[in-house]
Parts: C-alpha cells; sequence; structure tokens
C-alpha cells in the first residue's frame, strides 16, 4: 500500500471541478423503493430514471457502485440538488470520514477496511440522505450491503421498513463500522502469530512483517478516528432527518467504534512493544554467540601458545638454558599436565561467572 | 490470553440480534427478595417465575449465572421491558464497560478482572436496575457476590435492606471495582520479583515474562478507563433511580477507580522501564564478554606470534643471519624475558584503561 | 535548511519598527481590479497608484511580489490604513500563520511549502482583506497564483468574479493549503524509497536522509498546525467581511488542512520507526558477521591447537613418553582423523543451534 | 519500597467497616486550643475528653499521632460526626489525596513525602476541618507540625491567632506541600552525581540507581498530581469554611505544588534520557573493546601465519621447490622485512579510518 | 547548571517571611519620572526617597538591580502597599512566571534566559505595576533595559511618553520575551554543529553536549510554558490598568511567546531523535570493526591451521603414511597452491555477501 493514496486536483483548481480519474469503469445504478407495504428493485442505466421514484411518497435508495464518472454525478447532482464540494469529495477518494448538514439533506463520508490476509483497502463510501431518498456511492463493483438487502427483502421486516429513511442510513453504518471487527480479528491472529516466532526465533522478515503491521494500523487508524466523530454527529445532532428513535442505535454504533479505536490502539502498542523485544532478543542472542567464541577462544588461545612454546628450535648443544624441559624424561607429559591444568582453571572461570 | 477476544456478529445483522454463543452452559436463576422485615431466597428454573416478586413492594435481586441463553434472555426481556440492543450486549461479552440510561431503568456494564498468577480473565457483569427490581447477569457458573448476600442475610442490615434499591447496585458494582486491587497487587509481586531477576541474571524468560505482563496490562487498562466513565456518570447523573445518599458511596468508588487506573499506568510505565533495562544489561554483558575475550586475546596473540617466530627453521649453515638467536647461549631464557616485558605492558594497558 | 529561520529585531526595538533586510531585491507590484463585468491587470511603479482604484465599486486585487521593503509598506500602510505590528510581521519572515481581526480588516499570514526534491522551502504569505481590496504579498519573484487569475480572466468566470471579496480571498487560501499535497506526495514516496532499502541493506546515507525527513516534517508541522487553526477562525468568525457562503468553501479547506496533518503525523511516526528498524538491522547484521566469525574461529582454533602439538619438540631418545605418537605407524592419519572428528562435532554444535 | 503499598479490605466488605491493621501502636492525642487571647495544650487520653474544649468559643486543633485504631476513630467520629467512608480512608492508608466537602465539614487528605536519602515515605495526613475546630491524623509517632506550634505559641503570633480556623489548615498545608522541596532537591543532587558517573565510567550499579530513582519519581508523581487539584478545589471552593483571605493562601500553595510537579517531570524526562546515555554508552564502549581487539587480531593474525609458513617442514632435498627461502642467505631477515612492511600497511589502514 | 535551582523557606516558615539570601550584594535603586513634556533620572539610596514621585501626576519607574535585602524590600512593600507574599516570591527567585491581579496592582513575575554560549542563565524580573507607578526587580548588577530607557529618553518618543503606564509594562515584556529568540538561536547553531559532527564522526563528548542541551532545554522550556500563561492573561484580563490599546501589543508578544516554545519543542525533538542516531551511528561502527576482524580473522585463521599442519614432526621412517607430503617434489608449491584457493574462496563469499 503507498504512503500517500489520497487523490487530489492541481493546487488552483476551481472548488467543484470533477475531473475522472484514470481507469474508470463503467457505474452500476440499483434502485430500490420500499415503504411498509412494498420493495421494489430496479436497475437503472440512466442517473435521471431516479426521478418517478422521488416523486411517490416511499422510500427510496439509490445505490451507485464503481468508479462514479463526472457526468453520472452531475446528472444525480442536478436531480438532488447535491453540493458541488460534497461531489468533488465523492470523485477524490481517499477523504477523511466527515457529516455536513447542508440545508435538507445530510452529507456523510465514511470508511470501510477491507483484509484479504494480505493487503489493507479502505473504501470510501459517499452517502446522501434527503427525507425519503438515500443515495449511497461505492467505488466497488459490488456492494458490501447485499446482508441489508436480504433484511429488506424479507416479508416479516415490517420494522424496518416501516421506519423512517434514517433507519436505513443507520444500517449501513452499523455494517460499515462492524467490517472492521473481522479486519481487526485478522490482525490479531497476525500479532499473536509474530509473538510466538519473535521469542522462538527472531528473525529479519519478522521485522518487516512487523513494521508493515504498525504501518496498515496507522492507516486504519487515520480513517477511523474522524470516523467516530462522524458517530458522534450521527448521535447528537438535533435535525428532522434524524429522529430520537434511530439515535439510540447510533449511539449503539458510536459504542462499537470507540471499542474497535480502543483495540486498534493497544495492537499498535503491542507492535511497538514487539519491535522492542525483536531488538532484544537479536542482543541476547549477539551475546550468547559471543560467549560461545570467548569460551572456544580463551581456552586454545593460551594452549596453542604453549605448544607453540615447544615448537621453537633453540638448539645450543652448548647451553643447559636452551630448552632443557624437551630433553626431560617426562617433558612431554608434564606439558599436557599444565594444558589441562589451565584448561580445568578457565571452565571453571566461566563456571563462576555463569557463562556455562 | 487472544488479542482480539470480543464476540460480534457478522456485519449487516440486524440490531439486536440474540444467537446463543457455542458451549453455552444452562444458566441458573437465584432471585432474592428483601426490605426491612424480610430476606427470601429462592432458585428459580423459569425467568418467568420473577413475575410474582416484581409485583410485590419489596426489592427483588436477580442473579442470572452462567452463559445467558437467548431464550431466557427474551423471557427476561419480555418480564422487564429490557431494550433489544442492551439484551445483545449481555449476550456478545467482551463490551466496554458502559452506562445507559433508558426511560425508567439503568442499565449497566461492568468488568471484573479476575488473576489466578497465570492468566488474567476479564468478566463482564450486566446489570439492569429499576424502581424495585436489579437484574445482574454473570457468566460464571458461581458468581463472586457471596459476600454482598451475606451482608444482606445479616440480622443487623437494617442499614442495607431498608435503603433504596441503588444501594444494592453500589454494593455490587464497589464489589467490581474493589476486585482489580488484589489483582494489581499480584501484578505489583511479579514486577518486584522481574526487576531482582533482571539485575541479577537477565534471560530470554522474562522479556517474555515482562511483555505478558505489559500485554495483560493493556488488556486491564482497556476496560478499566471506560469503568471509570461509568462511575463519573453514576455519580452525577440526576435520576429518581440514585439518590443523592447513594451518590455519595458511588464517589467514593470513583476515588478507587482512579486510583486503581493510576496504579496500572504507573506499573505499565516500570514495565517499560525493565524492557529498557533488559536492553542495557544484555548489551552491559556483551561487553564483559568482549572485554574477557580482547584481555585474553591480546595478550597470547603477540606471545604466540613471538613463540612462532623461533619455529621457523632457517638454516643455511653458511649465513650468519640465519637466525642466529637459536644458537645464543641465553637465547630461550631471552625470550622468555621478551614475552613477560610485553605481557606486563599489555596488562599495564588494560589497567589504564579500566578493563581490569 | 537551518534550524533556526525566523527574523528578528533586537530584543527592546520599539514595535512597529520597519527595518530592510539584507539582500532585498525590488518589489513587482500588480493590480487586478475586477467586477463580474470587467477584468483589468496594471503592473505598478508606486504603491500610492492604487488609489485611484481602491475609490471605485469594483474589486481590487493588490498583489506584491518580491521582498518588500519598508518604503514600498509605509506607502501601503498608509493607503489602506494597516497597523505597524502587521507591518512589522510581514517584514519579519518566519512568521506562524495568524489570523487576525481589525476594526474593518482582515489579516492572515499564510505558510506555504515549496519542495524541489531536495529542500523543503516555507513561503510566508500575508494578507490584507478590507470590503473592497485584498492586498497580497509574496516574498517570492513569481508569486504562485497564476492559476487563480487564470480562473478570473476567463469569459465564463461570472461566478467567481460577481462574488465578495472573500472568495478570492478564499480561493488564495485553498492554493496555498492545498500546495502542501504534492509535498507530501514527494515525502511519501521518498518514505516508500527509504523503507525498500533499510530492509535490503541498512546503510548510514539512509540514516541521514531519514533524518533529515523527519528534520523536513518537524518544520512543515510547526507551520502547519497553526495554519488549521486560521482555518478554523476564518470559518467560524462572525464579521461582515466574511459571507456564509464562502465559509462553507473555508470548512472545505479546512477538511483538507486536517487531512494534510493527520499525514504528516503518520508520515512522522513511520519515520521514527525506521529509525528503530535501521538500529534492529544493524543489530542483526552484527550478529550474522558474529555467527560467520564464531563458527570459522570456532572450528580452526582447536585443529590449530592440535596440529600445534604434534610441532613440538620433545626428543629425549631414551624417554618412550618423548611424543610416541610421532613414531607411530600411522600417526598422521590419526591426527587427520581426530581433527575431522572434531570439526563434525562441532559443525553438529553449530547445527542445532540454528546457526548454519 | 513495594510497588503496590495500598491498604484495602475484602472485595465486598460493607462500606465505613474499621478494621485495625497488623502492627498498630497506641495513638497519642494531643490538643491545642487557642483564640487571640489564649493558647492551651492538652495530652489527652481519650477522645470524648474533646468535647469540653468543643464547646467553648475558641478554636481548637486536635492532633491525632500514630496509627489510628478503630476505637480512638469510632469515638472521634461520634463526637465530630464524621463520614464513615471517611473514617475508612483514615485507616486505610495510601489513598490519594482528595478533598471532599460534607455538609459543614471539610475533608482532606494529603500526603507528605519524606526521603532519608535512602528510601522515599509517603506519609497519609488527614485533615477533617469543622467551624471552630481541625482534626489532624498522622500515622507517624512523632507529627511534623512543630514548626507550625512553635508559631503558634509565640507571643507575637495575633495575626495567626485571630484568624479563623482555615489559617490553621493553610499553615498545615503549607508545610506538607512544601516538604517536597527538600526532598526534589536531594534528587536533584542524586541526578547529577549519576550523570556526572555516567559519562565516566558507565557501571550497571548506576542502571540500578536510575531505575530506583525513577520508581520513586513515579510513586511521588502519584500522590503530588491528586495534591494539586486537592489545592484547585481549596483554591477556589465557595464555601463559609474557607475565607476570601485565606483563600489568596492556597493559591501561593497551588504555585508551589505546580512548581513542584514541574521539578519532578523534568527529574523524570532526565531519568529516562540517561537511560538512553547509558546503553549509548555501553555501545561505545562495546566499540572500543572491539576496535583494540581488532586492531591486535589483525595485525598479529597475519604475521603468525608467516611465521608459520617457515615452520613447515617441507624436506626433499631433491627439490628445489622445497622451500628454499629457507636456505636462503638473507632469508630470515627478508621474513622480518616482510612481517614490518605488513604491520605498517596495516597501521597506515587502521590510521586512515580514524580507528586509532 | 544545578537541576533543582530554586530558593525555598523550610517548610513550616511563616508565608510572607523575608530571609536575605546569602552573598547579597548591595542593590542599586534607579527611578525614571516621565509623561508627555519631561523625563527626569534619578539614583536613589533610599527605597523612601520615591515617596515625592510618588504623589506626582507623572508616571515613575522604579528599577531595584541587584539581589534585593529584606529591608529594601520591606520599605518598598510600606510604600507601595506591595502583598506579602509577592515580596517573599521576589526574594525567593526560581519561581516560575507568574500573573496575580491584587486589588489595584499587578504583580507579575517574569522568566529571562541568558546564554553566553556555554551556559544558560534564567534570570527572574519582578514587576509591581499601579495606576501610575511601575517597579521592576532584577537580580542583576545591571538590569537588561536599557533599549527601552533610550526609547524614552528620545526626543521624540511623544507616543510612549504619553500611554498608560501599561505600555511601559509591554515594552520591558515584550524585551524579556524576545530575549529568547537570540538563544534559541545560538541553540539551534549548536544542533547543527552537533548533527554534523554525529554523521560523521560519533564520539563521547557529543553525547555529553547533546545531553546537556536536552537539559538546558528542558530547564528553559519549564519557565517558558507558564510564561506564555501569563501573556495570555496580560491578553485578555478585563482590569482598568491594562488598556485595550496596549493589550494588541501584548497579543503580539503572545504570537511571539508560542512560536519561541513552538521551537522550543522542535529542538527538543531534534536532539532526541539525535541520541537515536548517534545509539545507531555507534552500532554502525561495531559492525563494521567486526566485519574487518571477521575478514582478516577468517582468511588467516585457516590458513594458519595448514601450515600448523606441515610443522608437525611425524617422522617414522618407515611408514609411506608420515606425511610425505613433505618429501613431494612440488609439496610446497602445492601448499600455497591450496591457500590461494581458499583465500580466493573466503574472498568470493564475503563478496558475495556484501561485506567487501
Amino acid at each position: 500500500m503507498a504512503y500517500f493514496s489520497k487523490h487530489y486536483h492541481d493546487p488552483g483548481t476551481a472548488p467543484g471541478t470533477l475531473v475522472a480519474p484514470q481507469g474508470g469503469r463503467p457505474v452500476k445504478l440499483h434502485l430500490i423503493d420500499y415503504s411498509d407495504d412494498h420493495v421494489e428493485e430496479v436497475s437503472l442505466t440512466n442517473a435521471a430514471d431516479c426521478r418517478t421514484y422521488l416523486e411517490r411518497d416511499s422510500k427510496t435508495w439509490v445505490q451507485v457502485n464503481g468508479q462514479a464518472d463526472p457526468e453520472t454525478l452531475r446528472n444525480l447532482g442536478d436531480l438532488f440538488d447535491l453540493h458541488d464540494l460534497a461531489l468533488e469529495d465523492v470523485l477524490n477518494t481517499g477523504q477523511r470520514p466527515k457529516f455536513e448538514l447542508y440545508d435538507d439533506q445530510l452529507f456523510l463520508i465514511a470508511a470501510m477496511p477491507l483484509f484479504d490476509g494480505e493487503t489493507l483497502d479502505i473504501v470510501q463510501i459517499s452517502l446522501f440522505v434527503g427525507h425519503n431518498y438515500l443515495i449511497c456511492l461505492c467505488p466497488l463493483d459490488e456492494d458490501p450491503f447485499e446482508p441489508v438487502r436480504k433484511r429488506l427483502r424479507q416479508p416479516g421486516s415490517r420494522r424496518f421498513a416501516s421506519r423512517q429513511i434514517d433507519y436505513l442510513l443507520y444500517a449501513l453504518v452499523d455494517l460499515i463500522i462492524d467490517s472492521a471487527f473481522p479486519v481487526l480479528e485478522q490482525f490479531g491472529y497476525q500479532l499473536e502469530d509474530m509473538e510466538s516466532k519473535l521469542l522462538e526465533n527472531p528473525r529479519q522478515q519478522i521485522l518487516a512483517r512487523i513494521h508493515g503491521l504498525k504501518r496498515e494500523l496507522l492507516v486504519l487508524r487515520r480513517v477511523l478516528w474522524p470516523q467516530r466523530e462522524v458517530l458522534t454527529s450521527l448521535m447528537r445532532t438535533d435535525d428532522p432527518l434524524l429522529s430520537a428513535d434511530t439515535q439510540v442505535y447510533f449511539r449503539d454504533c458510536h459504542d462499537h467504534s470507540v471499542q474497535i479505536i480502543e483495540l486498534l490502539e493497544s495492537f499498535r502498542e503491542m507492535a511497538t512493544s514487539m519491535l522492542d523485544i525483536y531488538l532484544s532478543s537479536i542482543s541476547q542472542r549477539t551475546n550468547e554467540t559471543m560467549r560461545v567464541l570467548t569460551i572456544i577462544a580463551t581456552i586454545f588461545i593460551p594452549l596453542t601458545f604453549v605448544v607453540g612454546v615447544y615448537g621453537m628450535n633453540f638448539h645450543n648443544p652448548d647451553s643447559p638454558w636452551a630448552m632443557p624441559e624437551l630433553g626431560w624424561y617426562f617433558g612431554y607429559p608434564l606439558v599436557w599436565g599444565l594444558m589441562i591444568v589451565i584448561t580445568a582453571g578457565l571452565l571453571w572461570f566461566f563456571k563462576r561467572r555463569g557463562w556455562m
């Protein structure tokens, strides 16, 4: 994942400028119109086709999947009277989650983490809510909201369908928030895995993995903190679009959000602590390696000196000082005895130091 | 203990969905009905049996022990009019402590730490309080509230029994809060133990223990901070269910809670400091090992060279330059003298450097 | 870049003292007068020439490029009634961004980061806004606001030209804020580059680069935090000079500003984490080097001792103890066998330890 | 000092339970009754004897020294109408400093640090203040308030004696707060001492001392922060028991308290910084040790090889290739020349690397 | 500089006790009386001589230089009605900056940093301001306010002289605040100097210097943070002694103060980062030293073994196994060939590892 992953216009570009990002795929529009006595699902080809549903009394959920193109956005903007700056934010993905209150409309950006075990992806979900419609824009080809649609389609879902449109907003936001749980669960398993490996056998690869995990936690944190603020606003804002009944549910979402952040922070702390342990383990290993070397070297270096002494060639036959030991009857065994004494002394010294 | 220990539904599940967790054991219901002139204890088999006690004027404490099953919860929910989201929280243990104020009911989640010297366990206690009843749900088979029951049963407990039901709430919460003291006391002993071992003899196992302790402190911290907020709410909330008299007692609880958190934070800091000391100790030991090696090697390497010189076989009998030392009368003692001088010089050098 | 880059007067100098900084280049004055039906651009030689435009009903943008000299400032000050302290701040560049509200004037200092891939430069932009004029002072020879002028000159720019002067202020501030994006993008690439090099091949130069990057992030942070506060003020201040319509745009700017700061903070954290990884990598490498040394030395030191033994010259022909091995029939092959056994034993020991 | 030093009841004990701590020594009661025209000092044996003084119009200071026993406390409690929870706090020493406002009584717990150069002791002082009495409980056998009594006894102490009882409270609290100054002064000397030793000669013992100091600073911090809050309350609480005149003096105390905390925090930071320096110093020393070893080994290892070469016994008399150097006229001096060249080359290499 | 540099009374001393510090030098009193039409400067010997000037309508600046003695303070205190606690603070230097509002008097303690390139000195300046007088106490023999006097004496200084006395206060405070700029500038140069040395050649002395700098930054920080609060109070306090006009100037001071603190914090952060870099550099160097040793040792140790083999004295003339190589025709060149092959192999190995 890149460190810098935000789309932005060149500084100085007029606000609200909509430029198609590269590699945009065609969007798919999906409309669900529901009230307590019917649920109708249609696939649209043109944003303007929403108009007929808008005029009805029922609630309308417009789901736009795929990389939105400027034209579709402009059509939606005209139809639903969306603010220029909001549309620009939809297009320039990588925004931080936010909640804006326009005259008779809510605008929300949420971030949904997806983790496939290898790479973490943050998907920007943009939501507009009016008094009887909700527009949800998701840059993925397949949106993740199928469970909500399923609940809506269930025959006995009257409780869901008869509530205000903000309950649909809650259902979507709840799904987005809760999707951080499985991601954190996986991170938790990775941490445990690293931890056990770390203490057994510290290797360079683990270092890279810990660093990578820290980075992903950092990226996740960057979106989850503002997301919490969004939920605080949803929970507290006093606006006819948000009923007190639903705000109790948003309070529950907020609780989840706080718990997710606390987990995240404790994971970050453990990852940092692991770096320290890695460093300590390496130092510990170096120390052990050193100890082995020191023991071996310290024992054999003096012995090698001793045998070196009796390899000298002093030979003056007239001198009684010319290495007389070499001619002694027990000279050779005596040297071995000397060497055994030296070795024993050194081993005793190492034992006492606690090195063996 | 696992890093991630929260139960959660699949993202997108409807709020208030109650799914039985795996391995649930049958719950035990225990009811205590008391007023200033009687105490009655009954074991119930069905949640619906509480009804008769509810209608009386006396105070009723319903204690539910064991992993609650959806059915029992639904029965309790119908009888006492408990909120869906609250019941979901009871079932999905691993919640962060919280305090919610419903219309004429308090809902409280508290976390009780249990430590058997090896593993730390965080038990979620859920409490509902109405104007004349208290429901306490504890996932353990044996709840830890026996001391409170004992006080209630005492003949002279009029002060307890005659107070409002919130005093019972206080008694339970006080027990939950104070149960962190023995846990921290044990952690304190462990820290002292590690500390003394650390400075004497730093080993890899201590590193793992410090890391483990940090992790447990982190887990404990994650529940104790929100617990403090819960107490702040209990102390300050203005609601007929909480009398001013009892709030003085909650203020005392809050004080304990703050003191526990401060202890915890200082333990965390000391554990971090110990990691640094471990690292320093290892470095120190490596340095000492190095010093021994350096001293031994530095003394013997030159000596070995010297004796190597006189082991060479230059033998041209015509050359006066062919190792004449070997033929000298005092050649051998002179070499020994040279070697003693070299050794003395090196020892002097090491002394001056402070290495010996 | 220097650590301390602020211009300041000697302590005790009277406030509002204007002293020309060294090496000041001549300023260039550029005036744009516009309303919804005309755009007029003039180059001025004297600040006093603005007067005629000021008296008109249209909006006037006075752009002063280059290191402002005291005289020009004093002229502008007299003409537009600018506060002494504000003029001093314009001259003593290196100010922290700030927003001041004078009687019927706004004064703003903004900081614009410029990064050429090598060195980071923070340019101080000073802005005065009155009810129908805006003065912008930029110490560069060429100001960076050409894109705004271009938008203004476009025939269809009625929306821009017909708005209050605060919209021009927004356009300039927006450009200044957004110019941090490309800078951070480049820092992001540098971080990725360092990161990949770090794990492959830690070298001293990378250390210097990480340190340098941390320093630049620190410098950038020092100006971006107060800049955010400036935007908060612009967004919230209730003053006729700032219309509610434009404040919606400033809210967008503020969002960008927050996002920039969050990116910056996460970059800082990653840079710090990289220092740890560098340290760990070096320790790891030292450990590997040590391991190679230990293996080689531990194998050959005992062997060298063995061959040293049989290099000794014990020769008493009468003694059966005088190195009889030397005369054995299979003596030499036996020594080789001994040495092979020793080597094999040591290799087995290293394998078991996981060192090979 | 133990990490965990708080006395606590078993969780679930009734609030206000008074249990005598082990090893309690008998308390000593000392009463001072004063007004602007008299000072009377009495030693009491029974708490009930205070009653006669209470009824008078004069001010009464009851000083209870030694580990308070439950009976004395209960007597005092009955006589002065003290709250159960407060009495429990007096008994369970190790409380965090706090300030509680009961109906017509102040209750205060303060922490007084005592340092004898070796161990830090935190003494809990409990204070009750009513409209004409002050009760001070100190677990020491000799209380530290003699200087205050001395001032009170002085003939010219009218200013003191004529003021409200809160001025006596101020005098005691002031003494408690200021007693942190000599403790911090001693810590400051210790830090300076460690610092100078650290850079000269880093040893394991200093590590233990720094760690110990950090721990004591942490303990001190744990009581001084809440003590500051107590002073903020004393300074700001609007209650007839605290006159505005005396609150000016408490403001001064608060200033001292803040200064003490700032000193403490900077000491903590310096202690942490010293750990880093210790680590760096050890690394530095290891590096130096290594350098010496490397220089010696690198010089002599090749030389030893060279002399080893000419110790070989190739002897085929028919072969001109059988070590002809050994028979050369200048063979031996040439080998010395070769060895001198090698040594010089290596020394030059080390010089260039800056290792010598 | 000492870690603990505060003067304090023995705990329990009565508030307002004035004790002469040791080594007090005689004070010098200097009085400047000015209004918009005159400036009069007098040297006084006795504090009581101020009285005549006090009664006039003009503004009076009493400057007291040198270590104030209790008598002078008491005289000033009587004459100007100064509070006991304030006088005690003047005497016990080392106070933290503060701002107190007495009935019709301001009392201010400011801290002025002085740095001579070697040691940092914090001078406590005490200021009392009444409606037509200002008393400034400075423990130095020569006060640093000459530039202000110079501005006051200038014939054209009407703007200064005609303003209220709070403008004089501003002039003095401004000078005190701004005197931190040159100090920080010098610290900045030192940081740059250390940084360049650090990467080239890390030495123990730099470690001591970085540590010393951190300590001085910490000391500076301890006074600059409360100084900022003092300025916030001066800027915001609503009191007739502080005119709105002058408060605009204090706002400017406050800006400087904030900028100074931000610089300081970033310097502290860079100093901390340098400690990390020092540690990394040392590790890097150890690694390099190790590499050289490993290369040399690894090459020569096997070679020395080889030549040791052929130095053995197996000599059984009957055995064909007794070191037949020694008698081979090409034995000696073959051994050289073997050694060259070993060396080449090892060099290739080191190359591949990237060690050469």
